[in-house]
């Protein structure tokens, strides 16, 4: 897999874990780094009460520690396995690439665009993938490559089937939908489990489904919303990464929901990017606990 | 119907009206105030382009209008007859009078006497129904007098014959409910139509019917709301008059959900009641026109 | 002056109008309109009690209205007088052209283009002019021509009057900072006088000034905020049009707060030249109404 | 001092510390938790990178605890020592005892009364100290001992006495300014330092000083706000524990504006009161941190 370098910034390791609550976790962690030399600079940590379940993010610098980059997960596997952890183990410095999938509205597109030039998202977009054409020039003009794959009933399976190609040519990780108005069927979600994240135009669980705003409009709501998440089997059921309101009033009409949605939209699906490639979110069932 | 007057402001009159919309109405309403010398405090305007109706909400000084206060109607009618128009003529020194629904929390009760007391809300509150006994101490403090009514599948037809009694017997024109947990039927609906105002512990339409945190909490959301509502025959399905919502985490259990919503169910009701003493709402539909 | 035609929406005259608050004002202008076969699309007023000044916004059909188009001006003249009006009239499907100013941020760039090109925003946009080169790519991608002037203390007045001279002759009735670092001199200001808006990153009146994020972080605030006003001789005192906020918390850096302000920035930017250009905006002494 | 227990929470210790940043703090105290059976039901750590210091609070429960309640504080001793601490050991069971201080409006009172009763509040509440006598009756309605003690030039340092000699005999740990409308000289506020928590009527540091809502209607801001701080000599620049907004229009007036701030004073000061008698805050220079 191809993957860039971030070297203007001093580069981390980036533990992700969660296990079954119990003693002697945080000091079994702490001391490893400790006696590594870890120089740690975030942790995060979590116990659901509940689901007596035990998350931890933590974040160390990798120059000055006493293990190499390649051998710290062999040296951690022992921990993990005494407190039957859950683990990803990242690095700063290795930025995810994620394909880019739109439909024809431009302004998520051009949120996470603006935000990748200016080196806020921390990632690679190596590819657009549409079910449609009108936003061909705008991926041109960003010297993106531009894959149009049309969808009908028929040849779902198949595009879908080279849309992981794709993904997995290209070295994606992970796929974004920006406003991506096609259902994905198991085949593709289940390639990239949790590493699909969408944007939904309104407040779920309100307003599932086709056009949410019409929905929103509708019922005489005073607030819309819009929810960012992970794409599961469930159509807008996914575990949810981040959500947005916006007031509206009697005077909005469903233009003016739709106008006012984008602006929801565009930021919390950047914010739900942002959040998942600096290692921050961690799914838990059907939640997710966001080191924000 | 006992009111009392609020000396302290000067008083006006208020027209809420909708019609069809057409040419004219609002030339026609001018011209009346301005020939009778009406001088406008306040107006406000909206027309549905779906519904082809128009709405309108016009204050004016009663005082130095050149028309006597039992003689405006009269005089607007001819120009609600040409307009096919629905309209109430209010007083702004003319106090309403509404009986307050309580269960067993006392925040949204607190947060409306607090109001009540320091003047922000014009209006009478004569007497305090609940179905149970637990918030009588805090009516007694008030020394506003409270109604304990039990209500039970077998008696819950009496319990509201009785209730809109008391409310006709105390001049109530309608009711708040603060945090009532009781369904009414329609027999009490349809006494005091879209003039009975409800809080409901969800950002509706997500998570109607009982224990909305649970749900809430359930679905993993990032943000949760109350509304505020007429109510009407279906449950949770009554025009919306006010809206609000705080952000939660995943540090947030069911309890602190509850914890942060009431901050949010106090404020909201007690502005959806502001909004209705003061004469700001007008129902269309399933919606409210709020002229806030 | 060249202008384009928006075609694809039903054309209005738009009346912005404020004058001493005095009877009859809305008497006469519904007259004139319901005379003249005037179909309101929408209407808004205010009274400023204090200052005794009343504002009117009010949007009519053009075709089917009685009074050809280029004869409107003279017909409402009379009535501006009588109530000593201060008037702008306007049409929808008469572009307002803008010149954009940037520095070296692009996110409100984007978000401005992305809902130029998306139809969002019913203006032309023929240049842009930066007192820095490095947004020439992302001008050259959108095929607007880049302007590079470059101010130093000594040729300030130079490129203003050089600005001021490229700005009328692509006919730009209007001036956009779109997070331009520059202040502008009175020369520059004057000559489009509450036509050019900035946003500044602060929650005006608080953090004036350069680094508003720094100051913010230093202060230890639990809010940030963004503001977007026109631009006067006084830095940052100019009429409010729109403001922002974010929660922050001690988890986030002056870096955070950069980044969650650029959410902010860029999307009240965009609201702020939204209102304008819808011709919502009225300037009343060094405040703004807002017909939103 | 007089305390009083809370049997009904499962009782936990909580420690508040803060020291330079070095490694192994987390492992030292996690270690000393996991040998003595510690349980510990919440963490939260922050590392401020610019000023090298680390903040940690942690919680766990005192009956399964393998160290006696009253010998904990002399068991953390030689860590804090190690680690230049400063820290402060609560239980959970032990309830803060506040003094109340009032003037003439009563929404704050009554948020806190109504969240007193409701058991959200995890306090007691002996007395009321007021500069006025508007609110006796609302104390004496909750039957909470009531100190008029008015003040004025000449006899404030002997009322600041008397309320610092009310507050010592009443057992009263700190101070809650529930819209107390006086200065507090250095004397009291180093009587209590950090542990008197005031709310202010503006988004500081904007607006400080006197008549904030006035400030914001003549400056034309489009939002306000109410903050909550801990009380230091410098008047209104006390470190931010909790900040709230709310969104004003042209339409609002200095009095709605007053009335819509009512709602935010109330929830902000109740919010920092709770997050400090949960222990969750801590002091670092003119900030806080907030672990909320």
């Amino acid at each position: 897999m191809a993957t860039t370098t971030n070297s203007s910034v001093r580069p981390t390791a980036i533990l992700l874990a969660s296990c079954p609550d119990q003693p002697g976790i945080v000091a079994a962690i702490s001391q490893f780094l400790y006696e590594n030399s870890g120089n740690i600079v975030d942790v995060d940590q979590h116990v659901d009460v509940d689901e007596k379940t035990f998350f931890m993010r933590i974040e160390w610098e990798v120059v000055t520690f006493g293990i190499a980059r390649e051998s710290i997960a062999a040296a951690l596997a022992p921990i993990a396995t005494q407190f039957s952890m859950e683990w990803q183990l990242h690095f700063s410095d290795v930025k995810p690439r994620a394909a880019l999938f739109v439909t024809r509205e431009n302004h998520c597109l051009y949120n996470l665009l603006s935000r990748y030039e200016n080196g806020e998202l921390n990632l690679d977009i190596p590819l657009i993938i549409s079910n449609r054409d009108e936003l061909k020039d705008a991926a041109d003009r960003f010297e993106i490559p531009f894959h149009h794959l049309p969808i009908t009933k028929e040849n779902k399976a198949e595009q879908e089937a080279k849309t992981i190609s794709l993904m997995h040519d290209h070295g994606c990780e992970m796929g974004i939908l920006a406003k991506y108005m096609q259902i994905l069927s198991s085949q593709l979600v289940d390639a990239f489990p949790h590493k699909i994240i969408n944007i939904h135009h309104s407040f779920l669980p309100a307003f599932p489904g086709a056009r949410p705003y019409h929905s929103a409009f509708e019922r005489g709501v005073k607030i819309i919303g819009a929810t960012s998440h992970y794409v599961t089997e469930d159509l807008d059921e996914g575990p949810i990464i981040a959500q947005g309101v916006a007031p509206v009033s009697h005077r909005d009409s469903v233009k003016d929901f739709i106008r006012k949605g984008r602006d929801l939209e565009q930021n919390i699906l950047s914010r739900a990017v942002w959040l998942h490639i600096n290692r921050r979110t961690l799914v838990a069932g059907n939640k997710t606990v966001v080191f924000g």
